[in-house]
């Protein structure tokens, strides 16, 4: 099954159903089975075949299942599987750069083999000495987002004051070890006792917070930060950024990655405390990781390493078989997920 | 009288009377008449008695009439005058940079004659080929700010959309002369007929639109900008910004210079289009002018020429005396100044 002799097996596949403005739900997807023959057609040049081994789920994928006013990224195409990154095997390859059992990362399917066309997107798996996983997560995007978001938006110093929201997640959990290493004093918030735990005895925070059990998350800043942040990684957007700004400090600088909070809401919250960014000179910047791929290697580099020796730890929440794909994203928006969350399709 | 042999003389004055939390109304003010000895007391060290000539109003000095937590600036005193910048002249000194006879321009009382004891603030006049209620406008902090804003938060290039708000007054009709001089498109923003004809015929703005006049300012803006705004210099903040948003370019910058469209409410509006900011990799910025003093003389040898040139105009509107000054004030939040607004209390 795995020869790429050309047999034709079945593929389980997540497909999607169609555009959703308001709460994205389970039902938007269904599973259904279909066949696949399990090599590159002779007119498909640089094609790749491939069994999914891990597929990422992250929250932008919500903003490509609505119709989104000149976004950055397609939409989705509505009775197709949900596109995503993953991890994968090479089955057959027409394309130079891959060969038969080789793996890699990039976009991919929700379903068990896909043929892959748009290989641009994809690399090559050389070190395999970490879990193949982790290449959609701290040594995929989530990690490269995390670093230029952090060092290259933010311009950090030793001692400064970080605060990270969504701070379990994918790229949060990394940016706070990041600031760690550099000497900063970390604070994260997070939507649950056990993140909260993760975050302090696992990640090595200075302190966290439970962002549901604040009243008023402006009180909460004052206490975990009673001299004020210098910076803020945001991935939550709406109420915690309104309290942030009233809690920045002079040239703070607010790296925004993402506002979770807002994707499954038809009208974004409004945010009131805009005006703080002028007395306090603070710098507000949006950033895309793919602004940032030179940056790859060098990341790599540094992180690996870190690995290793065990200075930075990833924390995931698999969730197995195609099955629970659907749930598995969803759950993103409720915080179910403790860690980056990935869905196991193979184990090879 | 202006001898400043001692004598004691009756002194107009606008008096604060208490901290206003919405809308500032003209009888949150008012005149009254006490005396003044028109030397500086022996006790008063580097103090500086001046006749007040031209006082500014400035969207700012709201704030200082309503308690805000942490501000950058004091708060005024309830019961003493009005506080602000202004152009004098002195008529006696125990400063040794400051003689009878100079003109300075920096932080007065809105009264006749001021007693100036906190001199740091205080600029000596050396170019009089000009109006001296310049020092005030394109020649003080308004010139200052618009500069600062433009060229250092913005990095503006020649050829870029720029689009301001609030675009004829102190600030907005310099920020458009000094793109246009740069060689950018530059489409301003106002709240009349008479600014938006100002903002074509007299600053040189590429076009100019009432934003009264506009059901939908998303609309507006996709009008006059059918390829999206490289450069928002931000004067008004609330629903002008809200639009914005939806129509930045790809690495646009927003130099937030105020929000004077939010300082009469007293819960500030929502603004919910700021997830553009992530796709679009926007860098949204605020800043004081204080940060930019070392500029100020690179700003008066760029400025100067183009002023004496006639390549760059300032447009002031005047109110006549004291008593004519809480209107003036109360005034910019309704948009009835066209131009710079100043108070003329003597013209020497």
């Amino acid at each position: 099954m795995e020869s790429g002799d050309g047999e034709v097996v079945s593929n389980k596949q997540v497909i999607f159903k169609d555009y959703v403005p308001g709460v994205l739900k389970e039902s938007d997807m269904y599973i259904t089975t279909s066949t696949i023959k399990l090599k590159v057609p002779e007119d498909c040049t640089n094609g790749v075949l491939v069994k999914n081994l891990y597929l990422s789920c992250d929250p932008y994928m919500r903003n490509r299942m609505r119709k989104l006013q000149g976004s950055y990224i397609a939409p989705l195409n509505p009775g197709s599987p949900v596109s995503g990154r993953g991890v994968a095997k090479v089955l057959d390859s027409r394309h130079p750069d891959y060969k038969k059992g080789d793996f890699i990362w990039g976009m991919t399917g929700w379903e068990e083999y896909s043929l892959i066309t748009a290989t641009e997107t994809l690399f090559k798996i050389h070190d395999k000495d970490v879990p193949l996983s982790y290449y959609i997560g701290i040594l995929g995007m989530p990690g490269l987002t995390a670093y230029a978001g952090f060092y290259e938006i933010c311009s950090p110093k030793k001692g400064e004051f970080v605060f990270i929201s969504a701070a379990s997640g994918a790229v949060g959990q990394l940016v706070g070890q990041f600031a760690k290493l550099l000497g900063c004093y970390v604070v994260g918030s997070a939507g649950s006792k056990d993140k909260v735990d993760l975050l302090k005895n696992k990640f090595g925070f200075d302190d966290a917070f439970n962002y549901k059990e604040e009243m008023d998350l402006d009180a909460a800043l004052k206490r975990y930060f009673p001299d004020g942040i210098d910076i803020y990684f945001e991935n939550v957007g709406g109420n915690m950024l309104d309290a942030v700004l009233l809690n920045m400090r002079l040239r703070g600088r607010i790296s925004v990655c993402g506002m979770v909070s807002q994707y499954n809401l038809e009208q974004p919250e409004g945010v009131h405390n805009l005006m703080s960014l002028v007395p306090k000179r603070i710098r507000m910047e949006g950033f895309l990781v793919y602004d940032y791929f030179h940056l790859f290697p060098k990341y790599l580099d540094m992180v690996l390493p870190y690995i290793k020796q065990g200075k930075i730890v990833y924390v995931e929440d698999t969730a197995e078989g195609l099955e629970n794909a659907p749930a598995a994203l969803i759950g993103l928006f409720n915080g179910r997920n403790i860690g980056k969350q990935v869905v196991a399709v193979s184990r090879e």
